[in-house]
């Protein structure tokens, strides 16, 4: 019997179980930013904890020191004879479920339409964790061989995981792994399973100008008073190059560029400018655009403004020269970059930047966290391919990821194990959306997943 | 007996009448944009009716075509023997007495506290309106030689005198004049009478630059969509030279330089930096800074932005690539420019300095009105200093005024006639500000400063 068929003969055996795990914790609105909802993540907690004890797991509830102290799971179980540590990482916390109204269900009821369960976490990350873990209790169940497997479920995930990170360096020992497994990502369009070889990491800095010390009339004041306004569209027009690189010293020192291998497959991925422009209204014409826009993506750094406000914002004119004006900016870093010296670099470009006349001053500052990325070459990748082609004759596609999960190379600095990032979303599951969802197909194919890939690491 | 005296004891004989008619002007909260205030706008023009009337004036009040139809009051009145005709402007709408917490008195009940006078309105401009229209009486009770006298007064005047710019061109005819006479300015800080010698026009251009159709991940696809806050950033900096100066191709074209004098007489009134940085809270870096500040705002036109807005404002980070980005622009223009030409010429710089990738889109667009400026050796300055130095022995100083009037070079330009602006505001007057207040001293000041120019123009 081959493996596609055993998880889902075991899903098939085990359903009413197995949706009432799962069900229980959608039920939960696990909103790890809210104080209100501490306690359902407290019972998020519990459900787990209670699962992997079942699975004889040693496991350890931690509250972290954090302002909304949402509980952290880490447990452990160690096999007979495993070489190999696998480290898994999952997070309960869900995104708020707001506009209630769009929901054609009630979104922490879960509801089976159509071999399709409805609910906010149904897939991200609820979902998928909960299918990782039960393949998990397929193997042991069925006497298969097993790697050494520690676990990591958090709660803050969608906020920033901010505990977790502040955690992390005490937890290095205990979470020494050879492979950093996470199953929060999606397929590629077409269906075939997808591995994430690269995140970028993140860091945020909003810089604030100062001119007078409270609006002037624009008339009286108009080309002598200092403009925040303009001075700041100067200063941020100062951070990228005509041709949209970025102009900052040093912020680039430290990139390692893509392999020409790393290119070609990226740009056999890459989306038409015409299909990107009818998706989403505009060319893809940001970035350094002599480069492909997958390799922009993927193997670049950026340098966002997410937020621009200064002065008057309301319906018709106000003639005012603003006293301040603020840019909230967001910067997406590439392996090698060191969070500390790209915060540097901008400060310091920012500083010597800003025109005559103004006060520099910077806040909301988040120093954030590393991106990562690993050789398709790899050979957690080869393995991970070999195990894909089992599921999906065409194999895994390689996705450089763009976005961030900020943990992840956090993560993977603390265990030193090598990430590998698979998952079984798709477009249709509305993750963030009103009425998100997760097919059972889908959910058997996360199973199959996590059987074959600790099957196969089991040495 | 010298005309000072006469202005005062003309004051003094008919205080009780004079602060009467006053008064109940200022108890009506003429607020001109808020058609709320329509009846209060009526009934003061029905004040200011009755009372022209008993001077003997043909008044016609006129509705005109606006989304609030203000009423304007058209009076005149011809003298016997005179050549000379003199246009008077004023205004009867207020600016909102918002914070009304903030006033020690109600802003709406005239209240006389040591010599002064509170009220919304007291000062700008129902107090050096009604003190202008006193002088007129008392030159015609005292049967002393007075010009023809043509009157024009508004309602919209705080909120852009759209109504009578629009109707302006149909009364030419009506209000050809050799004088234009507003009393809506203040004296130099020093208490001595100021002569306005221009003022800038102003106009008003929203911009807009479309990306994405909607907020899009900055990780997913930053780098690879055009980012409109980085646009917008990259087109305002555009507008102006590194020195400062307006770069925008054939804006400034028109423009006539100041002379030599002209340049030597602002300087001297020109605030000192250190002066400016302790009033303002910044140094006047603004606009070309080569140029001294004075000439800067009194000679030169600005683009400045008024309000600049993109993305996400709220507390902590966002990370999205904003849908759009706009900033509101006002423009003030000098003598000669002409407001149809500048706004071609900045639209088609904006146009062209759009970065690839954004629709670009204008908005709130009103080409408003140009600006006026005399030579101060004209003859009708001339004349007003020799009045003004009756007045105060040192004699007017000259001031090139950074603001607008919008209607004066409206009124200028339809009548013909020399724009003579002198008012008696001060600064503790905190006109459009809580507890505005006008001195008994002051409104004899303007009384006196309108029967000495209109005899002194009565030939």
């Amino acid at each position: 019997m081959n493996s596609t068929s055993f998880a889902k003969s075991y899903f098939d055996k085990n359903q009413h179980f197995i949706l009432e795990e799962w069900y229980n914790l959608l039920k939960l609105p696990t909103l790890g930013a809210d104080t209100d909802h501490l306690g359902d993540c407290a019972r998020a907690t519990a459900i787990l904890k209670k699962f992997l004890l079942s699975m004889n797991f040693a496991v350890e509830i931690i509250t972290p020191e954090d302002e909304i102290p949402v509980p952290i799971l880490i447990a452990e179980r160690a096999a007979a004879d495993a070489g190999t540590t696998v480290l898994f990482y999952g997070h309960y916390d869900v995104q708020p479920a707001t506009p209630v109204d769009a929901w054609n269900t009630p979104p922490f009821e879960p509801t089976l339409i159509d071999g399709r369960v409805y609910a906010r976490g149904a897939q991200d990350n609820k979902g998928q964790m909960v299918a990782f873990l039960q393949g998990i209790k397929a193997l042991i169940d069925s006497g298969k061989p097993i790697p050494n497997i520690k676990i990591v479920m958090e709660g803050q995930e969608e906020s920033g995981s901010f505990g977790l990170i502040k955690l992390a360096p005490d937890l290095s020992q205990r979470l020494q792994a050879d492979v950093l497994l996470v199953c929060d990502t999606s397929c590629a369009p077409d269906g075939r399973p997808a591995i994430i070889s690269s995140l970028r990491g993140i860091q945020n800095l909003t810089v604030t100008l100062k001119g007078p010390d409270y609006d002037l009339h624009s008339g009286t004041h108009g080309g002598v008073a200092p403009n925040p306004a303009q001075g700041i569209a100067r200063l941020l027009a100062s951070l990228h190059n005509e041709n949209g690189s970025i102009a900052v010293q040093g912020f680039n020192d430290a990139i390692a560029p893509p392999s020409r291998e790393e290119i070609e497959m990226a740009r056999c991925s890459q989306q038409s400018d015409e299909s990107y422009k009818a998706e989403i209204g505009c060319l893809p014409q940001g970035g350094e655009r002599e480069l492909p826009s997958a390799v922009r993506a993927g193997f670049y750094p950026t340098i966002e403004v997410n937020g621009l406000f200064s002065g008057h914002y309301g319906t018709g004119p106000k003639t005012v020269i603003p006293a301040t004006a603020s840019a909230k900016l967001s910067m997406r870093l590439v392996p090698y970059q060191k969070t500390a010296d790209t915060l540097k670099s901008l400060q310091s470009h920012l500083t010597k930047h800003c025109p005559p006349g103004f006060t520099i001053s910077f806040s909301e500052i988040i120093e954030g966290a590393p991106g990562f990325r690993l050789p398709v070459e790899s050979p957690i990748f080869k393995l991970a391919e070999d195990v894909l082609k089992e599921m999906d004759e065409r194999g895994p596609v390689f996705k450089w990821e763009g976005a961030s999960i900020p943990v992840v190379a956090t993560l993977q600095n603390i265990s030193g194990a090598a990430p590998l990032l698979v998952g079984f979303g798709r477009e249709e599951d509305k993750i963030h959306c009103p009425n998100e969802s997760f097919s059972i197909d889908q959910f058997i194919q996360v199973m199959e997943w996590s059987t074959l890939i600790l099957e196969a690491l089991a040495f």
